[in-house]
């Protein structure tokens, strides 16, 4: 679409917003747009937040989560068990598990899975530093808690293998059924999975309390 | 959807990210972790182009189109017809008629139109300024661009009463069948208008060279 622009301003930030991922240039020039009409604050502040954000956020030094501290609040907290650690792939699963409020040990974020046919290899995760946080020696268990892909499997028995001779315990996110999903829906390979490793009735009520 | 977030710096940047129209949380979420991922100098750019644009962009004085100078360059181009004045609801449209390359004349920017269910009357709208601007003598047609609603209708012909006195051609746009369509699926009243209004046919390839 070639569109003649009244002001190189404008042009311009058309052209920054349309690099955000699902926009266009006409989502683009509807935002530009939209901001002008707004109070000129509000412009100023959505600019400033996002200049304020890509500068002043940093990645953990332990858990490589984001953080504006060296070490992120979750890693230092005193509250947080500092012997179990839950390996997932993204800040936001992170975001994610903490929403679930069902877990109480640390993170490691290896900022992708391995993926050859995107190029991603284990040098460009961080697992190196996930093996060198284990023989540092505080930590019991490493949970897998990749997304139930095959590049996600993939990852789980790479780290396994790095693992496999250090004194750790090495868990993985249970298969089974959604909550709220039909059998009938339900894929025969998650199906099987979760009648091995069917649980005690009892205790599903016992550990909703 | 409430979130803990990491970063107080992440948290503000997708609440102002959330105030663009169609963008939620949860979009705010993905577009601010995406700027995350670039290098620092795209997200720098994006949000210092946005206060820039916020900043620098006016209206121009005359036509009331965005512009970085006082009078916009299509006012203040000696390539353009002083004479005949179109007029728009919105900025866009400008650029929309612009992108014809049909019209080489002045626009007048109405800010909208005029509408009692969402409180706009014609005083909230530059409609005193089209008036004045039609006194001041050079113009000698006015024509009325603005969408074919209610609403644009009602606007037209406030306008039309507003103009009334003054020795001024005012027009409005041709309403027919849209370029493409099918008269199958045409309405009854833009059918019944392009009877009334049919043209030579002569005239349709003499116009298009």
């Amino acid at each position: 679409m070639e569109q003649e622009f009244a002001s190189i301003l404008l042009e311009s930030a058309v052209t920054e917003l349309s690099r955000l991922p699902g926009v266009g240039r006409k989502t683009a020039l509807r935002l530009a747009l939209h901001i002008l009409r707004q109070d000129e604050s509000v412009g100023v502040a959505l600019g400033e937040a996002i200049i304020n954000m890509r500068r002043g956020v940093k990645y953990c030094s332990e858990c490589h989560n984001i953080s504006e501290t060296e070490v992120c609040p979750i890693c230092s907290s005193p509250a947080r068990d500092k012997s179990t650690v839950c390996v997932v792939e993204s800040v936001k699963d992170v975001m994610i598990f903490e929403n679930t409020r069902q877990y109480r040990g640390l993170y490691h974020v290896l900022g992708g899975v391995i993926s050859p046919m995107d190029g991603i290899g284990p040098d460009q995760l961080q697992i190196a530093s996930l093996v060198e946080r284990v023989k540092s020696g505080e930590i019991n268990e490493v949970i897998l808690a990749l997304s139930a892909t095959m590049e996600g499997e993939t990852t789980n028995f790479y780290i396994y293998r790095q693992l496999g001779t250090l004194p750790v315990k090495i868990t993985q996110l249970a298969r089974g059924v959604s909550v709220g999903n039909e059998i009938e829906y339900t894929d025969e390979i998650t199906l099987g999975r979760s009648l091995i490793n069917r649980t005690l009735f009892a205790d599903s009520f016992n550990n909703n309390r």
